[in-house]
């Protein structure tokens, strides 16, 4: 099977998501990591490569875009792992040029960033993915399935949630991950933005409903903080279901607490991040069921994204790798990706930072979409 | 020790609570039941009575009352179990009468009825207990007293939540439990009065705190119900605490899915009603530990509200039974009751019923207390 | 509804379970207690009669067998609740006078009790009833129910398991639950008697099948101990089903930790007494289930052993309880009390601690029964 | 940092445990599969090497040890991953070669092979890893440090499973890895060998502590199955540990279910396979605490072995990454590799399921080692 050629934007030394994109691009052995602009700063960028073995580094992205896109065998996609306020620059440059972009979320820290990004994305026959990683969970897929065919008939109650504690106290200043993600003008939010997105995205992933309108009352329970770290959020979405949202990094006890619950008026499910592999489905007059990723029963539905068999547990790297894989699939043409998070699912996330924001300065109001 | 004399109203034949009730009163040997008016139906009454060994049977609540006001061996309390519109009548005649009053949640149907009993129990001797019933579980208690220490900190968030599916269908009709609780005029309210109530109380009870302001989103899943079956609720909490509170009686899945998180900014508490002998406790930065009922390490705090050691669990009708111990030891004069849910609480509980239908009438506007 | 009469033998004060006798048998409202002798010490049997409002207290078991036999409203039956080997005297005794025997188990200290035990009860018109408490819980009713009609299919393994921590250390000589439990002449055997009994009892009870050998290793961990603290057993069970059976009471972190799971050619069950409401079951190729305390999809068979809905937890002394009713219906002709546990599970008892003791002082070799 | 390269032997189309074993090597990096003898018949082995883009393709592995040891470039390390009987010829063929060996295991399917491969090993300079990759979970490995250092105290009971149902029925004839794991030659034992040697291993591996007899009851509860599918083992272990081991591939519901729990006379760990983030650890008389992966608290202890913050699980493939990483450490002098499984851990397999059958060949005896 022939490996694509992959290239990366940011995730130098001491960065923390560029890893994580590296060893999901490696899980499926799909992509050779072969250039990169690892950090803006060159001789970081030029350290960062020199010890990761990757041939051809650059010291800037607009340079890499261009030498790139002019190579016979350059890189068939890139991999932006930067902080949100510096995805826009090189998702426009290598859209230009032509090579396909794979993006962390959330799109970016603006509306305008975001808007200059699909303007660029419209343009180009290059493809745009956003790593929703949670997307790639087995039973995340199954249950989209589940709730597709009627499972759990029509959709009435969402109860999502993504609760941390990372952030219980003012963040240390030189922790560079906390930086970044507590200012408002690189993060373009806090809670809502760094975790909020996932789950709103998620939830929409697996019921297939858009959200209609939102309320939020966001806060910021840290003396000083300038981004909130804390959001309430009602949501009312397509065809009158209802949904609570609760995103939060000053949680005690919670380390990555993102779960969703989904009831409709034959069924529901619910499921936890943090124990991926099992989820709870129960139908109504009968007893609930545990599923399992590609346990006994299941047809299969979720074993098509899964690795290994039932009761060896996948987990958070797995789930990024089935991003990677069904990536390539979409840049080799041997799938149409329809699971895959775009730019869409991209906007729609920057709508509800926006929303959140907006409706936090009304006063607790509703934002309609 | 001497027993007192319990009376009852309601709890005849086809009801529920009233069983509930009666096993509660008993399981502490602290009460003998000697009089009831257990129907409003005369012959229902009788028969009922006549059935559970009630010596003295009364065909109406203003007979019981003033009889056995009137006898040297008297009842000392009467436990009133009757649908939510009927409590108010009998809660002011024994009140009248100088006896003491033990009556189910919510308070009312209405503000008016709520406000008629306040106004009898301001010039009654006697007491007026509310059967929160949650709140006598052991565990619940100690988390009050591990908030009141300080183990949490500063209250940050606070999610409730009280999840059933038994109204995920139209109720059939016949179901005596369902008709009275889907009846706007008997019950004062749907989800939110039938357990929101409990959440909301419980929530307070734990905290310390006391809700500010609601929003509310209140919802009718079900064609042609008259009341709320699903409720979305924001709260502004004493001392800039937020919290959501989510009450369903359509979340298929649910039994009786009654569970309290409480952050913090130094710890946090999670704990559901149907495995009620554990709770999880977490200190910022340590490992979350597994508090059980009158478990090791815990200073027994737990343990002067449970009846056996820790691993053999305790229920639902041992938590109620504690409600009916400690009004024994108030009515006697043995404790002061602090535990105690009282009028108050139960106007707080009609107060949140109006509060969550204003703010929906509003637009899930903000009502402020 | 009549309710009966009913005396008991120790449960003084210091006593742990007489105490829950008690509450089991106030429970359901079916026994009046109405005479005692409560404790070996004359000064504190009275007292302890006094303070519980007992009527007849008797300074012996002997004189309260006589003297209650010979009154016309004397008791209909009495629970022995002293040390095991102080079981075979009143049992005897009351069995001579024709009262029935509700008794703890396990039946007696030595064997030679315990036949002195079976051949009274040959001779008497009562009946002789044995609580095994935890027989009562209904998942565990239901769980016989369902391996009786064969939804497990054939038997082939059992894994049953009593495990508890309060022994850990050496007791406190003050402890008197203790004492005698760790005294091999009071007890008659260590953990194998005090819980192991239990197990075995539990496991016999749910799969229908009865013990053919077993194959024990007994240590005392504890320096100084005279009894067993922990057992490791394996068994052959009728129709070639293998199981094996850990009792421990040095297994740190433990409370009451009785679970039971059983696995069959088609299905399994899996069950732990410390959440007594939940049950998992399985069926070969199937999601697993959940199965609730009178929940969902069950068709009532838990139902008639329960009091509450489901999502109402009961707990230990519910189904304590349902030991206590049980023996209400049968002492009054209104059931033929099929599954509660008998003089033959307490001579099954008795023969597990002997067959352990032995297979320990042969080497660890099968004790066939 | 420079890649070692690896070849494989097995683990051509068709088979299992080759693909984990390659992504296992992929994860973090440290290896290049640059060669391969993956199958027995030369073409699957040239078809299969091509599907995975391994550039130099043998068709059998003593073709490619010689050649690979002539070669300058040749591969640092094999993967053997064929079945067990099929081991020894490759093993000892590379290790005669000075080529390094990761095995699977267990070692050998008989007592003669497994010694020739020891032979094979004292006389090379090769190092020779066996994959108990159970033994890289980050949390066995901090279960094993906090027990090295005393936080149990002294280990008294050792509780260890390995449930599995997938051999429930008679196998499928085309099922090729029930066939060799169910034919005696080819596997060498039934449960026992295949996962008994995980379990027994990884018992030893965290509580430190050797076994010094053990006595087992085998049985094949399918008809006609010529190996043991359950088994019930007793275990003697240093200090006066006493321990209880349960495999069985019979156990319906059980997908993976290895689990392990000891307790000291100071604490206890309680860990399963299945979420193998999460253990739960008890000092005697205070609560549980439920430790997570690189969570709150720990001193980083498993940190070092994790890839990912806390919250965001890893599973059995980064368990089996470990093992590869540490591998390359030590094949690159980096680390002394004290926790990597070596050949001695294969012969106490092979110990392990000889003992098994001569105690029960035996009549159920003790066999010491």
């Amino acid at each position: 099977m022939t490996k694509l050629k992959l290239g990366m934007v940011g995730g130098g030394q001491g960065a923390f998501i560029g890893g994580v994109h590296r060893i999901a691009a490696r899980i499926d052995d799909r992509f050779d990591l072969v250039a990169g602009a690892l950090s803006s700063n060159p001789e970081r960028a030029a350290a960062s490569a020199a010890e990761l073995g990757i041939a051809r580094s650059y010291s800037s992205y607009e340079e890499m875009a261009s030498a790139e896109a002019a190579m016979d065998d350059g890189i068939d996609a890139v991999a932006i792992v930067t902080p949100n306020h510096m995805h826009a620059g090189p998702a426009i440059a290598f859209l230009n040029a032509g090579i396909n972009v794979i993006c962390d979320k959330p799109l970016a820290a603006t509306a305008d960033q975001a808007q200059a990004i699909a303007d660029a994305a419209a343009k180009s026959k290059a493809r745009f993915i956003l790593t929703h990683n949670y997307t790639g969970y087995p039973l995340i897929r199954q249950a989209r399935a589940m709730i597709a065919r009627g499972d759990l008939g029509k959709i009435r109650v969402i109860q999502a949630e993504y609760a941390q504690d990372w952030l219980t106290e003012a963040a240390d200043p030189a922790n560079k991950q906390a930086e970044w993600r507590t200012d408002p003008a690189k993060a373009g939010g806090g809670a809502i933005g760094d975790i909020g997105t996932h789950a709103f995205n998620l939830l929409s992933f697996v019921s297939g409903l858009k959200t209609e309108a939102l309320l939020a009352e966001l806060h910021s329970m840290v003396d000083g903080r300038a981004v909130d770290d804390n959001a309430h959020i009602l949501l009312k979405m397509q065809g009158g279901a209802r949904g609570m949202l609760w995103a939060s990094q000053v949680a005690v006890g919670k380390e990555n607490g993102l779960s969703l619950r989904i009831y409709g008026d034959k069924g529901s499910i619910e499921w936890g991040q943090e124990n991926p592999n099992v989820m709870q489905f129960a139908r109504f007059g009968e007893p609930k069921q545990i599923i399992t990723r590609g346990g006994a029963g299941l047809g299969g539905a979720a074993g098509q994204w899964t690795r290994i068999p039932p009761g060896h547990p996948e987990g958070y790297l797995e789930a990024f790798a089935t991003i990677y894989a069904d990536a390539a699939d979409v840049i080799q043409g041997k799938a149409d990706g329809s699971l895959l998070p775009t730019l869409s699912d991209g906007l729609d996330g920057m709508w509800f930072i926006r929303a959140c924001q907006q409706s936090q300065a009304g006063g607790n109001v509703w934002i309609a979409k």
